[in-house]
């Protein structure tokens, strides 16, 4: 893939645009941001008409070119999606505001008065894919974090995209923000992605949102920091010590109540003890009821004996994002055998396991290495809204900067503050 | 440069045995890092002649390939420098272990419990130059952040550091530590550096220290992420609203207490009134007598009429890094004027104001985009020790996980820690 000069130029222009609107951006008081982000809620509801006659464009021609199923369906707008959006807005308004903050606040012997003062990053470029209600709702959390956003949806969304930029950045002119403060790239082709994530003067971070293809093709091309956001392979460890009522309602719903998503489970481990006792019958029957089919190692097959929802596990079923209602099924001795196989299979996300037993519940928080770890509770609570964040700009499953959920904060940074009377360094 | 596959195959076998050694290490306590850090502090005094043979040899060999001065300053060692190390050692054992810290405890609607518990990176690279106490010290603080350290020192130092890093691994090994938790790259080519900085699947977090040239190569070609440091074009801002004493005592001690380092001050802002004021010539007339050389632009260089160490300033000496005791300075008329200065020449290291203007410090502090923005104290006081947070890996100039001195608590991490009691999401 080729960034011709012509586009290479292009681009740096519309991300100048957004590193100049951070320079505003960075002392807009909160009232400011909170009654911008309030006038582009009332504006999508105001001129709803306008994003879903796009919208009908975008949904008309992917049909054209033959899309079907889920994906058309993230792609289409109605009226309560609209309203949704705005409504979204209106949240990330009521949230509290990090920059400015002093953390950690001190005086050194000498009387210097030392604190961290939050800061935003400056410019995030969002690369994303085919949901338009993506735009609004990064320009929200990147606006009030005091950031400016550079966003570069899917090519199959570029109408309603455009039409939703284009009301936001009217509302940022109306109180006298700068547009460039959400900057929509302009170009549709894969190319214009390669220029952003080159403009290592220009922007601080790119965060991908979307399949493993474009998380994998943004990591791989960028230049500039990433933060990542991979598949979700999460487990749910049910422990001999396990509550057999709760285990079964917190591994149902884990799997079914949304298995479309990251943290939903993939891959159930039990021990042995729960074949025998009965507690697994029991599982893979209700599993059956919610229509999940379940791919298990030989003990756990056996247990099923008779069951038409179960069947041999390959070995490619472990560490398999399924994001359906499948199941991989390991069967494990001993909690240390557990761990192995989240270490081994795991990708990072969550993990759960569900135990009476305090010793391997504070085993597990302490040993497994992934952003959100959990005891005796579904995998599906990793999300920011349900942590307490208040909404987020999705997951990361690497260390730096931020694991887990990225809310408001996460989309900040800290400076030292130091004030003095005069100290002097001897 | 290549990268063979043999020195491939090699680096990765070294790295790997610190992936493998950062297993143990998540759970090891603080009263097991603390021991082995005293238990390397003792072996370093009581090995300090293995060391300084080593190091003889070092310099020895410096020396005959033509080398002199500063640079053969930093790569010689003698017993007050190994004390020193030793040390350091024990200042870390000292510190607070950030590991298992929980924050942000809270309790959910639905009563699960929610905290972020602090974890170590994994595995921390770190790329230097000729300094061989860097192997104790960055050893030391990876270690105390449950990370394993894969250490990649400058050529020249390489039998000090081998000496070092053996006494090091010595001392894991008594208490039942891994080896490879500091592990010392045994290839001395440039390549090798190359080779480290590719592990994408053993490799957390790349920190490059030493002058521009190596933090560049390594920014340049890592894959891994990086936290860069890069240089300090540091300034001191002298408001109309400055106390001149105050002022004078603040410039002359950020420029000549240790003009070598990234927080010495580069360029002196002064405002008109000074010049007029009688001020600025004060300053000069100190300067001089430290030995300082000024670079001043038209109206400064008039207000020195006379005096033998002021001489006009070409443009490529504002934003200089002289790290010697060579001055630039720049009249102003107005705060915004100095801010202007300080956003178009300053490398967000540290920016300092001297005012009794509330305001004006006010907006200094929120404006400035600095790791460290002071006001009335010397620019020489970011720093970890300074700061308060007890050693340093070195100054963050991004804003990507840490801005600023690296602490202990800078080498972590948080996960999210669930704890329920069957909570199912609806």
């Amino acid at each position: 893939m080729d960034v011709t000069e012509e586009l290479e130029a292009s681009v740096r222009r519309q991300v100048e645009a957004a590193r100049q609107a951070t320079v505003r951006l960075r002392t807009a008081t909160t009232e400011e941001k909170n009654a911008v982000l309030e006038a582009m809620a009332a504006a999508l509801e105001a001129r709803a008409a306008e994003i879903l006659e796009a919208n009908v464009a975008d949904v008309t021609a992917a049909e054209a070119a033959g899309t079907r199923g889920a994906f058309l369906d993230r792609l289409r707008l109605d009226p309560s999606r609209v309203r949704a959006m705005a409504g979204g807005l209106r949240d990330v308004a009521r949230l509290p505001d990090p920059i400015g903050r002093l953390e950690e606040e001190r005086t050194r012997p000498n009387g210097l008065k030392v604190a961290r003062m939050r800061i935003p990053l400056g410019v995030v470029a969002l690369i994303y894919e085919s949901r338009p209600n993506v735009t609004a709702d990064a320009a929200a959390l990147c606006l009030k974090s005091g950031n400016a956003a550079v966003l570069r949806g899917g090519t199959e969304a570029v109408r309603s995209n455009r039409a939703i930029a284009s009301i936001l950045g009217d509302a940022l002119e109306a109180v006298g923000l700068p547009r460039g403060a959400i900057t929509l790239i302009e170009e549709t082709d894969r190319a214009a992605i390669l220029a952003v994530l080159r403009l290592t003067d220009l922007v601080d971070l790119a965060i991908p949102r979307g399949g493993e293809g474009l998380i994998r093709f943004v990591v791989e091309n960028a230049r500039v920091p990433v933060i990542q956001h991979f598949k979700g392979v999460c487990h749910v460890y049910v422990d001999a010590a396990a509550d057999p009522d709760e285990a079964l309602a917190i591994a149902i719903n884990a799997k079914t109540q949304r298995p479309g998503v990251c943290n939903a489970m993939e891959c159930l481990v039990v021990h042995r003890h729960h074949l025998t006792s009965g507690w697994f019958r029991r599982f893979a029957e209700a599993a059956a009821g919610k229509g999940v089919r379940l791919r298990c190692d030989p003990p756990a097959l056996e247990a099923c004996a008779g069951l038409e929802n179960a069947e041999a596990a390959s070995p490619s079923d472990y560490g398999a994002e399924f994001l359906d209602l499948v199941l991989a099924v390991k069967t494990v001795d001993a909690l240390d055998e557990a761990l192995d196989h989240v270490v081994r299979y795991g990708s990072h996300h969550t993990e759960a396991i569900v135990t009476e037993d305090a010793a391997a519940a504070d085993r597990w928080l302490k040993e497994v290495d992934a952003s959100c770890v959990v005891v005796n509770a579904s995998t599906r609570f990793n999300d920011g809204g349900e942590l307490g964040l208040g909404a987020e700009m999705g997951i990361s499953t690497t260390k730096m900067h931020a694991y887990g959920p990225m809310g408001l904060e996460e989309l900040t940074a800290r400076k030292f503050v130091v004030m003095g009377e005069g100290q002097i360094r001897s």
